[in-house]
């Protein structure tokens, strides 16, 4: 089945189930300004500071994204020991609506509104149901929490990065950078 | 004119012009194993792990690419004073073939093959010509540098920047990261 079927399969998955635990953490003491997640973990404090692993542009929904990890994240990135991900390692993936460069240049598209950050915490322990993953999402400038309660990191992030097994999970290959 | 018609010009203007001479620099301590720019400018060491400032996708030429800037630039985009952006700050360009995501994912595109990496070193004094930038490439993961001779710079990478002199000569703004 094409993972785009199954992405909208998990979408309307989320939307039917409720309930169901989810296994709750905080990320140490990373607390930030906004909000805990729904299933407890707490807004990477700095990530806009770190490094690049890569980018990616979508066309069904319209955006830009950059993806960005902690330094165990970065570290294993470089060592090409990402299958597995090692324990510690998040990734950040920034993502804004893609959006005509401003200056008559419509083959171009830059990121305009900013529309969320999600996270991938790597914990084999805290996050056995969800392949080693904590999942978590912050929407918009104001970083409002994503999620009713705390099931929508198993049917809704988990679910749909099940067809990444192959590759931990995770949809991003590191870009190549000399 | 539309910007891409200026650009059509530049491409066009940069292969029949020779000669003028560029001045030339060189970037400090910054002088990695990549061989100079024919214009002095040295690969600026470390790059890679410079912050974010910006992501952009171009269908012209089917690429991906990340802005990274040194600290002088990243500070300079957060607090919003890049018009001007002040003496030292250096943009990377990260340039990537646009690709599909290999999972069967068509609306996904990725990274492909490393393109190049480009630079624009700010130094009002020393690239008086440029718009108060030194501009630099290196083509692919051998990191060669570009350009025939030190015309390049004038001729093809601030010509086509000329139009974004509102903008300090300089096509990206920095995206919004709360």
């Amino acid at each position: 089945m094409p993972i785009r079927s199954i992405r909208a399969m998990c979408v309307l998955g989320a939307s039917l189930l409720t309930g169901c635990t989810q296994q709750t953490a905080q990320t140490g003491a990373n607390v930030d300004k906004a909000e805990l997640s729904p299933n407890g973990i707490a807004l990477p404090q700095g990530y806009k500071d770190w490094r690049l692993i890569a980018t990616s542009h979508r066309t069904d929904n319209d955006s830009l994204r950059a993806i960005l990890g902690n330094d165990i994240a970065v570290d294993a990135a470089r060592l090409g020991q990402t299958n597995p991900w090692p324990d510690g390692a998040i990734l950040a993936k920034l993502v804004w609506k893609d959006t005509v460069h401003e200056d008559d240049w419509p083959e171009a598209t830059v990121p305009g509104k900013f529309l969320h950050a999600e996270f991938m915490v790597k914990d084999e322990k805290l996050y056995p149901q969800t392949g080693g993953w904590g999942f978590a999402r912050w929407l918009g400038e104001d970083q409002k929490p994503y999620g009713e309660d705390d099931s929508f990191a198993r049917y809704e992030c988990f679910a749909c990065h099940t067809p990444m097994k192959k590759n931990d999970y995770v949809f991003s290959r590191p870009a190549v950078m000399p």
